[in-house]
């Protein structure tokens, strides 16, 4: 059996031929990209695919996971994983080849260029194809990504339970990890964000031994890892009653994750979902605050397309599966995220991550 | 305090100006190199380096962290981050831009001569300059790869005490996890191997739900990560009283790593060093089942240069942190790795995990 692989590789070939219409094989340098097309996880590889036939490329540390996670597929062992592929090509087949311009390094473009003997010619370049096939996730997907998000959410309600003034950052992150590891997931999908007081004013703050006090927001970004596919999701907590600020931000946020999530429909522009929840922070007053995307797609690596911004273009999909994640941030104050992941419907989308999106309050 | 980044900048210059003799500036896209040459620790950044300044390209997520890590450094906010700097550049400077082969895209290339008005002209390649500035660790690095690999041994010795058969080895890498965590590292150095019985004969294995049984060989190659320097350990244990064949292949790798050990000296060629544990290998029978290189170097990057292979050239470095790693691997009964980081000296290397070689046996 090929799993899903064998139809994800016809899909892509269709659509490598939307660019390169007379390519006649693809080469696929970017791990993920491999990943979604054979079912390869390993740290090291190269993927040949052509109208009828694939190729996996990667070393002798692998010749047992290769076998096992790509029955069908010849693999071919070479420390020299690049050259050897590359050399496969000009010894068997003709006509040009495409390469993904995003993920070849300029030497490694000159290095498959000498090896065909210097001639440029018989190289073609595609931009997003696998990742615009990646877009839309099948089944298989779905249920990792279901299962990445319900070991996310119960971590998050086990450990959140616990919190307490004087807990460090690190350790608040250290129990969600430990947690996420022992629920099932195969690692966590992101260095986990635990962010408080006016840390929380940091999007990307990376945790410290700040003790947790008395006043402090408490914004927690983190997500479980399972068969490659990535959970992320956000909560903002506060430690003891809410002062004015805290609560007015919280409730701006959610009001803009409610309309993001209310826009993320098949067939929306990309800019018009980002425009609907940031409408409402800058009516608020707090547009200068929000100096990031909506969100993204989530899937196989944590950022993917599709992305959000003013300046998106193109439209959701059905069955993607992208964060909504607005965001308010006081520099020397504290700040708000509350973030999904969602599947993409006709209609209302359907959030994985379920967990209170309230102003939980805490100890 | 510019710490020891200003240094580190003007080396990397001069070495630039080795492959690139007219080059008026440097534009970094290496995430490493970037952490290397401003203590930046991001997910995305753009570095240009000249003679006497230095600009860090992110985006607004990072306006903090960037001032917090990088003091001294102009620091340039924008979402199109490679774009904005290539503006900045073809704005305020004259003269040939030097770009990194190895890590930029071929879209990324294709992108910046479009930014210097299509004239490829304007543009220089190089390669490796910033590896191999990085080879040669100092004071700050040494005293990191110290911390992480003394998180990494202590953490071992206590998890491997509590080992019993019907453990598995998710359950052990689990545990190694969290320990080196609450321990103090910032993050684990990459996937922890947990290999059990004939598992272990699997360089990259993944840990499964397969419990420990009696007789099992049980290989662990694990490490901290702290203040972004990765520890790179392997040990190889047995369950119960070995059998012939799993003393001899312990036996034989021992000896291999004791010989790549003694040979890493400062000035002995890469090829040496890896031919010195090899020939015992080989000269034992096993040459086969020792399909991967003795090592490489470890620092920032969980694998940087150096590498040890048959085909290596160039020579060991006094200062610099290499893994010395020798294995056998019988497909189908077992394998075992025996793995240090040791710091290059001209003489005796020293070994920063000390954990006992032997064979251990458990239960």
């Amino acid at each position: 059996m090929s799993g899903p692989y064998r139809g994800r590789r016809e899909r892509v070939w269709q659509s490598v031929l939307g660019q390169a219409p007379d390519a006649c094989g693809l080469l696929i340098t970017s791990l993920p990209n491999i990943r979604y097309l054979t079912g390869f996880s390993g740290s090291n590889a190269v993927l040949l695919v052509t109208e009828d036939q694939a190729l996996l490329g990667t070393d002798a540390r692998y010749a047992v996971q290769s076998d096992t996670e790509c029955p069908g597929i010849p693999v071919l062992l070479d420390r020299s994983t690049l050259a050897a592929v590359a050399t496969h090509w000009r010894k068997h087949f003709v006509g040009p080849l495409a390469v993904e311009s995003e993920h070849v390094s300029l030497a490694q473009w000159r290095r498959i260029v000498e090896m065909l003997d210097g001639d440029e010619r018989r190289l073609r370049t595609i931009s997003g194809v696998v990742e615009s096939v990646r877009e839309v996730k099948d089944p298989d997907e779905l249920a990792a990504l279901e299962w990445a998000c319900a070991i996310s959410g119960q971590a998050l309600e086990e450990v959140i339970s616990d919190v307490r003034t004087g807990d460090t950052e690190r350790t608040i992150a250290r129990r969600l990890d430990s947690r996420m590891l022992e629920l099932g997931a195969d690692r966590v999908s992101f260095d986990t964000i635990v962010a408080s007081g006016p840390h929380s004013a940091i999007p990307h703050h990376q945790p410290t031994d700040r003790p947790l006090r008395e006043g402090d927001l408490l914004l927690i970004d983190f997500g479980a890892e399972v068969a490659g596919y990535h959970a992320d999701e956000t909560r903002t907590f506060v430690v003891g009653e809410p002062v004015d600020w805290q609560r007015e931000i919280h409730a701006v946020v959610l009001a803009a994750q409610q309309a993001g999530r209310a826009a993320a429909t098949a067939g929306t522009p990309l800019a018009d979902v980002d425009g609907a929840a940031r409408r409402i922070i800058e009516e608020a007053g707090y547009g200068d605050h929000f100096g990031h995307g909506l969100g993204h797609g989530v899937g196989l690596e944590i950022h993917e397309a599709p992305f959000f911004s003013a300046a998106a273009t193109g439209m959701l999909l059905a069955g993607s599966s992208v964060t909504i994640e607005p965001g308010v941030y006081l520099a020397g104050r504290g700040g708000v995220r509350i973030e999904d992941t969602v599947i993409v419907t006709e209609g209302q989308c359907s959030p994985l991550t379920t967990a209170d999106r309230g102003l939980l309050v805490l100890g």
